[in-house]
């Protein structure tokens, strides 16, 4: 094979601007078919994708149809695991966008489906591109760091107004997204917070709000401590409903502290550990000498999507390693999934899940909603989503 | 009067630096007395002091004298409440160290007196006259922010090695301090993130860790959630745990954010308030237009334990407004007692805090502890405290 054909299911925001990527900036990849059950957005297909593309309005006859791949889900978080193991049965490669699905219980059944085709699986965490990511985790992976004693991310930049929300009727509801905030603004940073660490909390403590400053029923501002195996404690503040907001994360460790803000990252390293110098010191109020060291970071935020696309392309094609495999999109979900748990149960949560508890009392959120969309002005319309992740 | 004549009980690490800057720096104070129970201190004091300065072993002695006006106490804070009532009753003016005490039901006898005695009564809240803070106050309170959302307080900068607490045999215990890092570094921080926000939180969930980093009976790590009755939430980090650590704190509001950080004061401001933004916006990812505002704050750290010192003369003699009441130290108290108690239960801990369920805890943690202090190498001296608050 010399290039990947790939079919999208699910044209509207991402889907869209996927597939003009592919078009476009994709070595060895081509972008054969789409499908969508929006008449509206299969019809803008028609007009603007060139006629080598086929077009699908059933998700049956775009799986048989065998004109493509790999198969790129685009679609709505909840149809995530569903059609990902469809698309694996029909023996197809699967890119998927971020979250994995809305509930682990499914995404684990995603994950078997994967194992069991031996086909390539991978999720669209574009963030993992970022080199100022990928250098923190390089930071601390390879032990500059030590052992991590706290993370602290304070990630509340993810301002979105009313007119956002009445943008699209599944929005911010728990039968159509399953969540708000976490589940949609914060699955790059639940995956960077586990990815850059290596490390998943022991248990988790979460405090979300539901509808605090819009008028949607899921949670747009979540304050969520966890604790470590290792004795590390962590925190992960996040809101879309405070301007301008914050994006830090700090992580402490053994041999000082790393800070990653504005683009930089800085890492106060101390000469000896901590640990050494405690062991050692017999004065007073001393502390370890520490140097303030500007750590060296590509330019930019990386390839992004570009740089998922290519590196799934690459892997299809030369069995190139996957910089995000399809199979850890669980983990950031399972953070996100407990901080929900916690805050219904308003009770610590363990982890490995409770999968069937969180399941049943997410299944009572959206039996017991009356939630009911009004249409604001921007109603139904489809956003510019270029410039977001 | 033109001179208010100090009596200093306690003169340990804090007193004696009081003491050297009343024979100094204060106009219009006189240091008249001092009184320790330790012969150590006395002999330090007979030697060190000028002749006039009169020296006592015995409280009860030094309250009976009246070779003074006012009295610093500046002992252990167990002791700071019930001397400070002596005090009150036998008509002295009473500036008490930090904290007010060790438990709110005492802090509240204590001001009963002060109320009854109608003698001044201040606190070292030596960082209200920081230009950093007061500056930020006056941002808050005037409304410049508008409505907070969030304070969270990163306040990790407390290192302190075993040795230091090797120091002395009250530090860091159940009996002798009542508890850690809260009651010996933080009562600042305390103090300040309700005095320049005006707000006390509705209720506190903590989770404290107690010896994780130090061979020590009493809380080193503490991470503090709070709820704000104007729906706004809090978060407090410390320990003394971390090196380097931090000290960075984030306040949000309707009008932007604010961080004090670095000695520096940074003030994200909107261009129109959030609100207003989000109620005519129409857009799909728009926010409102922000300004990066470099906030003027005068040079240094101000006159700290000397402004106190001064201003609480000068609220003696000439009835100035005390800039640090003693009556307030209770608030800080407050928050830090309300962390114990949820940590100790597990649970939230509302406000008004119940006091008695409170003392009845701590007084258990007393009763089991079965701590003894091995004295290290820098065992039982007095340690050099200038530079620290």
């Amino acid at each position: 094979m010399d290039q990947v054909r790939f079919g999208i299911i699910g044209i509207g925001n991402m889907g869209t601007s996927h597939a003009k990527q592919l078009l476009r900036d994709i070595r060895g990849a081509r972008l054969t078919a789409v499908c969508d059950s929006n008449p509206e957005r299969l019809r803008w297909a028609k007009e603007n994708l060139p006629e080598s593309v086929r077009t699908f309005s059933d998700a049956n006859a775009f799986f048989v149809s065998r004109a493509m791949d790999a198969v790129l889900i685009a679609t709505p978080h909840y149809d995530h695991p569903t059609l990902a193991v469809q698309a694996f049965e029909s023996d197809y490669h699967v890119l998927i966008e971020k979250p994995a699905g809305v509930y682990t219980k499914a995404v684990r059944d995603m994950n078997l489906a994967a194992a069991k085709s031996g086909r390539k699986f991978g999720i669209m965490y574009n963030q993992r591109t970022n080199p100022l990511y990928a250098k923190l985790r390089d930071l601390v992976l390879s032990g500059e760091l030590g052992e991590i004693r706290r993370t602290n991310w304070i990630i509340t930049n993810w301002y979105r107004s009313q007119s956002y929300y009445d943008s699209g009727g599944w929005r911010a509801t728990w039968a159509g997204e399953g969540g708000g905030v976490l589940l949609n603004q914060d699955p790059h940073q639940l995956d960077l917070w586990q990815w850059t660490t290596g490390m998943m909390p022991a248990r988790v403590r979460a405090f979300c709000h539901f509808g605090k400053y819009r008028n949607i029923e899921v949670e747009d501002d979540v304050t969520a401590y966890v604790e470590y195996e290792n004795g590390a404690t962590g925190l992960f503040v996040t809101t879309i409903g405070e301007a301008p907001g914050t994006n830090r994360f700090e992580l402490s460790g053994d041999n000082g502290k790393i800070v990653a803000e504005d683009g930089k990252l800085t890492f106060w390293r101390l000469r000896v550990p901590e640990p050494k110098f405690n062991a050692e010191y017999t004065g007073g109020f001393g502390q370890p000498e520490c140097w303030k060291c500007d750590i060296p970071v590509g330019e930019g935020e990386g390839p992004q999507h570009r740089g998922i696309l290519q590196n799934f392309t690459d892997a299809v094609l030369r069995d190139e390693p996957l910089l995000a495999p399809g199979e850890e999109g669980i983990l950031g979900l399972t953070l996100s999934n407990a901080m929900h748990l916690s805050a219904w149960t308003s009770d610590w949560v363990g982890l490995p899940l409770n999968e069937d508890l969180f399941y049943a009392k997410l299944q009572e959120k959206i039996k017991s909603s009356t939630y009911r969309k009004s249409t604001g002005p921007a109603g139904g319309k489809l956003l510019d989503v270029s410039g977001t992740h």
